[in-house]
């Protein structure tokens, strides 16, 4: 087998325009392409048209490929050598396309990420007790299917019922969804919306008022730069 | 004056190939940028010819332009519209580059990125108290010049001396330089590197003892994929 090389690409939450420019350099000119469920068809439109497409994902829950044999074929080329093409992190650029900022100087100066994935398990490897009020802003990821959990132990652990809550879905993206409250109603007003969605909560959910920029995401009933404007512009 | 539009660009951590694709068509297209002195000159390459460019970062110390002045002239822009591109952050692709990745389902579930500016201030807005063990992994943002003042808050607050401990300068760039050691011994090892560093603190950065993939970064004296592989392809 000729020598080859593995490239671990971030493609980004969802925008194409958010894909880095080695990542689409490398689309173009990949061989073989492995991709899961999470990745926008319009990047895919990128990969060359030779190419040979390996999807991994799942498909009605189920996953297509066994991973091992993925991670098999995968090792096997990255023996050779490999390199990491890191990507705008969902994490950060959903709660932007939102509105909302993880940071500010007057509202948040550190946040979290967490997987809310297996909150309900007894074992959690997250310790919310004292992430409950570690960080200004806590941002939550997978963590739809147990929100009502994750707000309880936010409470129980002293974080204050009236402190501001997001839930988005499919961020980023024109089919961008966000709904604002509290820990104390986020869970009834974000009860229809379906996974995957990111969850954010902190005082810097309240700069959506003023900062909702994203025209897909019509939640918001102010129009932008109504008010407090100049605290927005940063560099 | 003609309606314009103002976009707030990440530019990303350093490496130009981590602008996004968007950033680079904006850069093409924009009639005006507004940049710092942390941008690579590189990115700037981009720019068209025909634009105008303004510095607004710091030289020896002190801001070419006043902040005020700037903030006017995008806030009269902005109330005709603006747009956020997201870049890719420091805070996840710089440990990245130097084989750290935040999470790791057998290490961390967790991280949590603050600024260690204000980390000797007496009220300081970061709870460094809670923050030493909320999280598996700490990602601390112009810390440098408080480091030794960092660590002893973490060590205090009930985080082990030898849990690892990176400080990484330059990353993403070929400059890129790590240094590793633990909570104990950091201070000491990284004395003679210069701001500006993102320091890492966590069990993942042993990790990048496998992972060390960045030819710029030759600290690591081990060979990439010399054991322990197959926990690392995971897609």
């Amino acid at each position: 087998m000729k020598p080859g090389k593995v490239y671990l690409v971030g493609a980004g939450p969802g925008d194409p325009g958010l894909l880095t420019v080695r990542g689409l350099q490398l689309l173009h000119s990949a061989q073989v392409v492995v991709y899961d469920q999470l990745v926008n068809p319009v990047v895919l439109e990128e990969v060359s048209t030779v190419a040979i497409r390996i999807f991994v994902g799942k498909q009605a829950g189920r996953h297509c490929i066994v991973q091992e044999e993925i991670n098999r074929v995968l090792v096997e080329y990255a023996r050779l050598g490999y390199e990491v093409v890191p990507g705008v992190s969902s994490a950060i650029a959903v709660p932007a396309y939102a509105g909302i900022p993880l940071t500010h100087r007057k509202y948040s100066s550190s946040f979290a990420v967490v997987t809310g994935h297996e909150a309900r398990k007894a074992k959690s490897t997250v310790d919310w007790a004292k992430l409950a009020t570690a960080v200004d802003t806590l941002v939550i990821l997978m963590g739809l299917h147990n929100l009502s959990t994750i707000v309880a132990k936010l409470i129980t652990h002293g974080r204050a019922p009236e402190t501001p809550a997001a839930v988005i879905r499919w961020g980023t993206t024109q089919e961008q969804e966000t709904v604002i409250g509290t820990l104390a109603d986020i869970v009834e007003k974000s009860v229809s919306l379906k996974a995957p969605a990111l969850i954010v909560v902190g005082e810097v959910v309240e700069l959506r008022n003023q900062l909702n920029w994203f025209a897909a995401d019509a939640e918001s009933p102010e129009e932008p730069w109504s008010s407090g404007k100049e605290d927005f512009v940063n560099l």
